[in-house]
This record gives C-alpha cells, structure tokens and sequence, in this order.
C-alpha cells in the first residue's frame, strides 16, 4: 500500500527544510509527521506509542537546533522514528525493523543525525555529556549536546551516574525529561512519585513560572553576556533555593514542566535553554501514544502492538486452525504460579518487564510477592540476593541482553554467596527485530565463567517448566541460570507434570550412528529438524539434549565421546566461549580427539531481521544443520 | 608481638556482652576498640581509615541493635573491622586478609553477623532491602534492616536504583549515611556538594531540629501505638516539606545530619529511629581516619597504608639495594602523560581510582583531560564512549573485577558502535588480600566473546607501554582491553622508547622442542621461569607470548600446532572460556590434534592471601609450571 507523507513533511528531507517552515506551520507538520507514524505502523509494524509521544518535541528540537552539528541524544532509540523520518529517511522508513532496512533505533553507521546508538535504556546522559566534554575541551563553545531521557529511563543508575558528574561540568548539556509516567509498563518506584508531585503542586509551579517569566526577559546576545545572564539567573534562582528540587540538589538547572505536545511553546523554550549555558534539565509532560486514542488509553499494549488497522484499531492476529504452542514467556508466567502456590518461599522480581515477561500474570495473582522494580536490573539481582539471604526462592526475570547490567551481581553478590537466585534470562538468543542491542548471545560465556553457577536452557515447554520445579527445590542449593527464546515453543499442550530434573545431567533424545549432534536449549529442535532432513539420505545422526552448559554432563560427554568421532554441537549463543568451548576443554581434559563442528552465533554483529532470517543467514537453521550433517559425514575432515 | 585489647573491650565477646555496659562506658568501649584497630593493623596491615571513623557508629548499632537477628549490612566491607572485633573474632583478628585468616571483608560463611558479603560498593541497600522485604513479607516486623553505606558509595547508580525502590516499600528499612567526603581519594560529583550544602545550611538545620526534637518525645510503645507515631509523624514532616531534599524526594525520611563521632548521641538517635516505622535515612558526620592524626589529615594515603610504627606514624616500606621494576600502575601513568603530550586526543577516566591506577598523575598535571567521576564504572565507560564518537582517544582505566560493573556498557555503547575506546583494566589476575570478590579473573572471558573488541595483555612494562602505544594510533580503529595487574613487573628500567605491535600479533620468546608454552600477560613471566628451572632436567620447551586472547595471532598459532603436539598455556584468569579455550577453538576449526594443558584460574572461588601464596595454592606459580612441563614431556598423555 503507497503511504503518502501530508504536503509539508513531503517536502522535508532534513531538518534544513524544517527550519524554512514558520512557527505558524509546526503544529500541521506535526500532525502530519504523527500520521505518517501511524500510518507506517500500522501497516509494518514497529513501536508505537513512544514515538507518538514526542512528535512535537521532535519538531521543535530540529526546528530550534543546528543538527547534526549540535547532538541529539535519543534514550532508548524506540522513540525516535519522527526522527528518522525527518532526517532524510522518510521514503525509506517503511523498511523500518526489517532485514536489510532501517534500525529500529538511532544507529551511528545509518546516519549523521544518529549520534549515539541506543537500544538499552538510560545511556543517553553520559553520552551527551561526554560529547559536550569533548566539545568544552575543543572549544566548540556554541556546540549544543541535548540527550532526551523518560521518566522510566531515569530510574536506571547509569541515569543517576551521569547526573551526579554532569552537574559539576561546566557542558553545554541539555537533558530533556520526557515524563509520560510511563516504561514499557507504567513507571514505578519514588521518583515517578516525586515527579508528579513537583507537576502537580500548585506553590512549586507558581514559583517556578515566576523565574521562568524572568529568564525569558534576558536580553542575551545584544549587549547582555553569557556571564552577565548567568549571574542574572543565580540570583533569580535564589527564589527558588529553598524549593530546591531533586534535580537543582544536584546541580542541574531545573526548568520546567511544560507540555511537551505545544510544539511552539516547547521550540521557543527550547531556543530559550540554548542560551543559558551549564548543564539544565527541561521537564516536559507528554502522554504516550498521543494522538491515537486507543494508544493513549492502554499503553503498554500500544507500546509494539504489531500490524494494525489505524481506523478501527483492530489489531492483527495470525488465526490457527490448530492449538498453537505458548510462548515461552506465558509457560513461565504460569509456572511460578503454580510453584508459587505450593511453595511459599517463592518470590519473583522483574526490572521494568512485567508484560514481556509474563511476571505480570503473578504479580496480579500475588502482589505481595512477585514485584516490578522498575529499569534496575542491578538492583533487581541485588534485592534478589537479599531475599535469598533471608531463605526465599527468588525467580528474578531478566531479559539477556539487559542482564549484561548486572553482571558483577551476579558474580559478587549471588555467586560468590552461593545464593540461590534462580535467573529466568529471557530474549535469549537472536531476538530479531530489534537487533544487535538486544540479542541475547553473550550469556553463555559470561554466565559459564563464574564459579558455583548453573546454567541451563530447555529445549521446550516442558523441559522450561521442570527446570524452574528443579530450581524452586529446597536441595538445590546453587544460584542457576535458565535461559530461554522469546516466543513459541514447540508444545500445544505444554502444561505437564513437574519432574525433577538431576542438576548436570543432559539428555539422549535419540541414537544414532557416526555422528552426535550435542544441542543446548531451543535449538535442539532445529536440530531435530535437521535430523529428520538427513534420514531420507540415509544419515542417522544420534542428539543429545545437553541442558546444561555448566556443569556439564560429564557422563553422556563420555558417552558421546566413546563413540563419535564426528560431533557437531548446536546452540545460540555466542561461538566464542559458548557451549561448543565448554564440550572442547572436556573433550581436551579428557584426551579425546574427534572432530567437533561448533555451530552457534558468529563472532560479529547480527544485525535485525525476523529470528528465521537471522538464523538462515548465519547457518544456525535446519537448513544450514542439516547441510553440515551431510558434508561432516560425507567429507574426512583434514587431519594436520 | 602480644596486642592486648582494653579492659572493657576484653570481655567483650559479641554484642550481649557490649549491651551489659552502661551508657556512660560507651565512650571509653569505643576508644579501646579505635586502639585495638590502631593495634593489629599497625602490625598486621590491612584497611585502616575506614574503620577507624566508624568506630563509634559500630559500638551504637550493637549497643542498640539485636544483631544478628537484626541484619546489619556494611557497605564495602573494609569499614567492618569494628564490627568483626566486637562479634567474636577479636582475637582472631590478627589473622586478618591473612592466608586461611579471616576475611578483610565481611563474609557470610565466616560470622552469623556477617550478613552479606561485602567488597565492590553500594550494594548494602539493595541487600538490605531484600531482607526488609522478606521479614515483611514473613510477618517479622520487629525485625530491623540497617545499611551503612558512605557517601562516595552513595554516587554508584545501584545504590540509587535501591533507594528509587526502597522509598515505596513499607519496610524496616534504615540507611545510615556515613558522610565522610571520601571513597579512596575524596569523593567527587554532585551529590557530595549537596551533602556538604545542607549539612552547612543553618536555616535548613533549624527546621530539622525542630522537627527532631518533636520526634524525640513520641511516647512510643506506652499508649501510643505505632500507626499514631506515623500520622504525627507526617504531620510534623510538613513543617518541613516546603524545604524537601532529595532523599526525601526520593520518599525517605531524612534525619540528620548528626555527629558520627559521638557515641551516646548516635546511639539514643538510633533507639528512637528503630521506632519509627517506614524506610528511613540517617546522615551523620564521620571523619575517615578518626582519631589517628596522620590518618585524618592524609586519608587517602592512610586508606590501607601497609605496615607501619603507631608511635611516630612511618609507614615502613621494604629497602632494597638495587632499582626494583616499577608497578604497572606507575608504568600506565606517566606512559598515558608521555603519549598524551604528543597526542592531543588522549583522555583519561577513572571511576574513583586516580590513586589506585595512577591516572592522578595525569589529572594533576592536565586537568582539563583526566577525570576521576567517582563510583560510577558505567559511566565511565558510557562517557567514554560519548567522547569517543567526537574523535577522542579515551583510556578508562577499570580495575578489572569493577569493569564487571559495566559490562553492559562495554558491549551496547563501545563495542556494537566499534568505538576505539581503551580499556586498561588493572588489578587483573588474583589481587592477593582482598580475596574473591576483587580477583580480576574472569575478564578473559567475559571480554573474549564480544565482537569487534581487541583483548590484549603485556608480559611486562615495555609491552605494556607498546600496547597503550598502539591502542592510541590513529590507525587503531578498534576497542581494546590491555589487561595487567597489581603491583611490580619485571623491567627496573622500564621507560623503554615506543614501537607499535601490531594488533593481533604475538611473539616468540624463545624455540625449543618437543613442548611449546603459551603465555598471555604477566604470568608469562612465571612461564619463562620454569622453563629456566627445566633446562636443568634437559628440558627445552619453546616459549610464545601471545599478547592477545582476540584476535589470535593465527599465524603463530599454525606455526605452534605444525611443530608441537604437546602445549601448555598459561594465563592468569578463568580456565573456564579464556585464553586455553581460545587456543582448543583455533585447534579445533583446524583439525590440529595436540595435547593442550590449559593452566589458570581454576573453576572455584580462590580465597585470599598473598598473590604467591594464592598462585601457589592454584598451580600457577612458576614451580608448578615446572612440574607440568615435566610431566607433559615424560608422560604420554593417554589417548583415548
């Protein structure tokens, strides 16, 4: 379907062209770059709601500053699609999150006017600031460096971090606070709290608008200079000391809040901000899916709603005939509830992913034990060390990728204590869409370095819901990873009795002769798909479930090793150091010479795609397995 | 010689007994306990400052607290050692940091009061958290959770990211502020001039007072139930809300600040503050050092000052005759002052470490380029990299087991974006007293299965140079870790002229036959050692420094497995995935068969003690090399 930009963003291929319009035309332009969100959405897919939210901000942004000269910052780059769109990249927008197309987020390699690639949250502050350190000690003085943050990405330490340097650099830094109350699920915690009360409180607002007025009325750039202005706005500020604010207690200038969908009212603020130098923070107050009522009322659902109908609204589902098989995320969200039922010592903690986790379903069913802690994971796996001290069963929910911050946690807090936290690693593997940022390829080499830790994967639903019954028993006394893809398994009846699974122990999931292929987690079924392309050339490989990169099967390895000679090992995480080096340093300890081929993910960027597209591209399909079977089982590996 | 406790600190062996004394004895309890510090470490080594201005609030919390039903948590356990002297290891503690003596730190398998285990900072209000939110969650509620945390703790983002979440649970929660402006070196960053702001704003202070007083004659636990106490409470605290502070932004009921060094003001403060419902924070005011002069006036020296004579204050050092090799520390500081003159790009970051790495040198004398952020390892790097994309040269000296702080960052900001970052990682390998929780042994791994990042490690101090050389070139495109550890290399005249190596490229120390050694770092030089000792037995083994874990020098690598079927590799980090599993990935994608001895950091936590004890312990020390090597040329490894 042709999707048409409205007549004035038809003619914007850079902000250049933005900056020709009047004030009089940003509202229209931003209605139309909001249309143009929607309509490309709805049609292919993406996220929704945050990039609704900040048309306008991103219009006055562009409109006010001198891009990509100055540097904008997007904080977790979901929410810059107007963005791309106005910064030469309209036409090409709707291959958006495709294979092959544009980022989902701000990417450096795709654009000048990407200054920072963002995927994770709460990075933008630094960044900036660290260009606008950079800029100071050039003496680019006129260079302005603005980092756009949410009220949810504030809540992540390296926000906090960044804040408590930034006030003390003498930076042309602007940290925009888009408050929408809103992560991917509504904001939680003190500060969400705090926030609204500072937006609501009457005295505080009077106040503040009291300087405001008089910081408009600076006369800078005529015959009034910075120094003079800064002086000037000192002593206004002394109005205000004694409401001093969170942000002002750490030395940012607070302005603010405004509504951040008056487009010229947040450019004039903005050209306002670009001369008063320092480090500030401009609070503006903007709703989440703007514009779209259905967006605006249910959030969190509108965050990625998938492929829609803009007029009706109707969300798109594929229709099965068949029962299909649950999403991993719903096996486990059902299963701490019924652990959680029998065994009281049972807690769960997600840091800011209730939905995409399915931690919501017991956090409904369970209030006082299961908790969202908001964009923390540190904290989360810290607090769940803390729990465990105390002799609960913690299942802390961490998506794979985002568990890279808190991996000294994991090591010094829970390991090194022995603690027995158990780690559901959601989004393990190629997670897709949203690419290199977020794929959850390095855990198996992260976690299987780190002393008295289990780390395990289920091949299927099954296997998913007797690993976390394994985890929850009171004899398992070690801190244990279970790693798992987002979405659909393999089982429509995935609801089986629990069975307790021997710590370290894999499983043969078949016989075979020649050839062993050692699998670890979900793609064992693409192996097992491979397995079952190769009969009809009379190949009979034998497949084992290893379930457990550490500690490994030493048992079923000498098995395997008695027999085989030819071994290919399957799994999606990284090839350096994964699963496969776990199988070689046994294979080395032990003497054994066979031919192993590692099959896993390369040692280099995936970038997005549908999983299946990733997956055929670097060779970790059915496909690709069972083209290796054949050539390992046909040609003699060179012996040097 | 015989150290001899006071007379009322000898009969102290655990709280019970302190709470038997008086009020009026606290003053003179603490004295003995400041002595008795004085005492061992003068003699025995260890922390100092830390201790010493705690030792008041040490004695108030068990005088007051019923520890260890109540959990007390130190934040960055150094500051524990009142702690461990008044519960049971009194006597003991001269065995302090020792080999198979009590731990520096506080350490759950050692005491019962020890509650967690304490090294890398701010992790006190998560745990402390997490057990306030079990004992409510079990109906415990006289329970109390007390965290101690300091306020160069304070600026890690975890300890934010706790505190955003702390505010919102209705938990037995106390946060004792120890306000000291120290962590090492003095503390940096907004925070800390907000602390100095209201502990010396006389109007904010008034108010306090006020409010205090009134809180003082709640007639707790008479006819006044707790609920009472609370709604008064909130009342009173409108008195004072026009003048909110961050904590209490933050929704924590902020006290103080208070003198940390008055004893019986501490502990009637901390009597009333256990009846108040409700997450609450305490801000006292500590000196670091207290009570020894030479400590006070120069803390960061007196931190963990070695040996030393109590009497006249001289720290003694070791004599020697000849010119020792310096530490790689001092090395990486005036080597980044040496390129930094000539290379305009370079910068230098450390988050807190200017003492510790040496980068101070550089902020001494180019202040405008070197920065010490404070606790804030995510930012470090994230800034970094936010320097980096405006064509800066950053090295961000991370001590290596602290790096895992920021491993996210590491990944998602540098290593995805290809920004030549430098990451010196320091007190890589086994740091020796500290033991488990600071080991820098895990980076070969954690670091080796990310794409586009160069791991290297110098051999000694003209490598190290030459790498920091190359990481700086222009033509250097990459990130890059140079990894080294704590204390002397090997070179006495170590200002050696700069070459660059080329990245990716080892080198061959020495032919030999039949067994070929491979060496990544500075226990290379354990490696030539032995091969020195086996010359002996008519051993000749060759001898390659591989200088990077990735890329691999693979022509070296083919040159090795064409010539040697017998290798031994040595390194100083985890078996589990480092350099060994990368030499059995090279070997097993090209068929070579060889028997590959993999020395290193074995999969168990390594206690502490002094480095050669500790590599003796593991099998890495040079003797043991010697016996490998032996053993791998005279034995032929059974083939199965």
């Amino acid at each position: 379907m042709e999707i048409t930009p409205g007549p004035l963003l038809a003619q914007i291929n850079n902000p250049d062209d933005l900056k020709k319009l009047g004030k009089d035309q940003l509202v229209a332009v931003s209605n139309e770059l909001r249309q143009y969100i929607i309509d490309v959405v709805s049609i292919h897919g993406g996220h929704f709601g945050a990039s609704l939210g900040v048309v306008e901000l991103t219009v006055a942004l562009h409109y006010v500053f001198n891009t990509p000269y100055d540097q904008l910052v997007w904080d977790v780059g979901h929410q810059a699609y107007g963005h791309k769109i106005l910064t030469g990249r309209r036409d090409n927008f709707v291959t958006n999150r495709k294979y092959g197309g544009l980022s989902g987020f701000p990417k450096r390699s795709e654009s000048n006017y990407d200054t920072f690639g963002v995927g994770h949250s709460s990075t933008s502050i630094s960044a900036a600031l660290g260009m606008a350190m950079a800029s100071h000690y050039k003496g680019e003085n006129d260079k302005q460096h603005i980092a756009v943050i949410g009220d949810g990405s504030l809540t992540a330490g390296l926000a906090f971090e960044a804040m408590n340097h930034a006030g003390i650099e003498n930076s042309n830094l602007i940290i925009i606070l888009n408050d929408n109350c809103m992560s991917i699920d509504p904001n939680v915690g003190a500060l969400k709290e705090y926030l609204t009360d500072i937006t609501t409180s009457q005295t505080y607002n009077d106040m503040r608008d009291n300087v405001w007025k008089a910081l408009g009325k600076l006369p800078i750039g005529k015959n009034f200079s910075r120094e003079m202005a800064s002086k000037l706005e000192a002593s206004i500020k002394g109005v205000v000391s004694k409401s001093s604010n969170l942000f002002e207690a750490l030395k940012l200038r607070y302005f603010g809040p405004i509504d951040g969908h008056n487009v010229v009212k947040l450019a004039e603020t903005l050209a306002d901000l670009k001369k008063i130098p320092g480090p500030k923070l401009l609070h503006i107050k903007t709703v989440k899916g703007k514009g779209y009522e259905l967006a605006e009322k249910d959030q969190t659902k509108w965050h990625a709603p998938g492929l829609f109908d803009k007029i009706t609204g109707e969300i798109k589902k594929k229709v099965y005939e068949l029962p299909q098989p649950p999403k991993y995320q719903d096996v486990f969200g059902h299963t701490i509830i019924e652990l959680a039922e029998k065994n009281k010592k049972i807690m769960g903690i997600t840091p800011a992913m209730p939905s995409g986790s399915s931690l919501k379903f017991m956090m409904d069913k369970m209030p006082d034990r299961a908790f969202d802690v908001g964009i923390c994971e540190q904290h989360a796996v810290t607090l769940s060390a803390g729990l465990a001290t105390q002799g609960m069963k913690v299942f802390c929910n961490v998506y794979s990728s985002f568990m890279q911050r808190a991996y000294d946690m994991v090591i010094h807090d829970v390991a090194i204590q022995k603690l027995p936290v158990v780690f559901c690693l959601d989004r393990a593997g190629l997670v897709g869409e949203d690419g290199p940022t977020h794929h959850g390829c390095y855990d198996i080499a992260y976690m299987r370095c780190i002393p008295n830790l289990v780390v395990s994967a289920p091949m299927n639903e099954k296997e998913l819901r007797n690993l976390m019954y394994t985890a929850q028993l009171e004899s398992t006394k070690l801190p244990m990873v279970i790693r798992y893809p987002r979405g659909e398994g393999v089982m429509p009846e995935w609801r089986t009795p629990f069975e307790e699974i021997q710590i370290g122990k894999g499983r043969k999931i078949k016989d075979g002769e020649e050839i062993a292929i050692l699998s670890f987690g979900h793609p064992g079924n693409f192996a097992a798909s491979a397995i079952r392309t190769v009969k009809a050339d009379g190949i009979n490989p034998a497949h084992y479930d290893m379930r457990f990169a550490k500690p490994l099967d030493e048992e079923l390895l000498h098995e395997v090793f008695g027999k085989f000679k030819k071994i290919i090992t399957v799994e999606d995480g990284t090839i350096v150091g994964g699963l496969g080096s776990a199988v070689l340093e046994f294979m080395n300890a032990h003497g054994y010479k066979a031919d192993v081929k590692i099959m896993g993910i390369p040692d280099r960027l995936v970038e997005h795609g549908t999983p299946k597209e990733l997956y055929k591209e670097i060779g970790l399909d059915a496909e690709s397995i069972a083209a290796e079977i054949r050539s390992a089982v046909s040609v003699k590996i060179l012996q040097k």
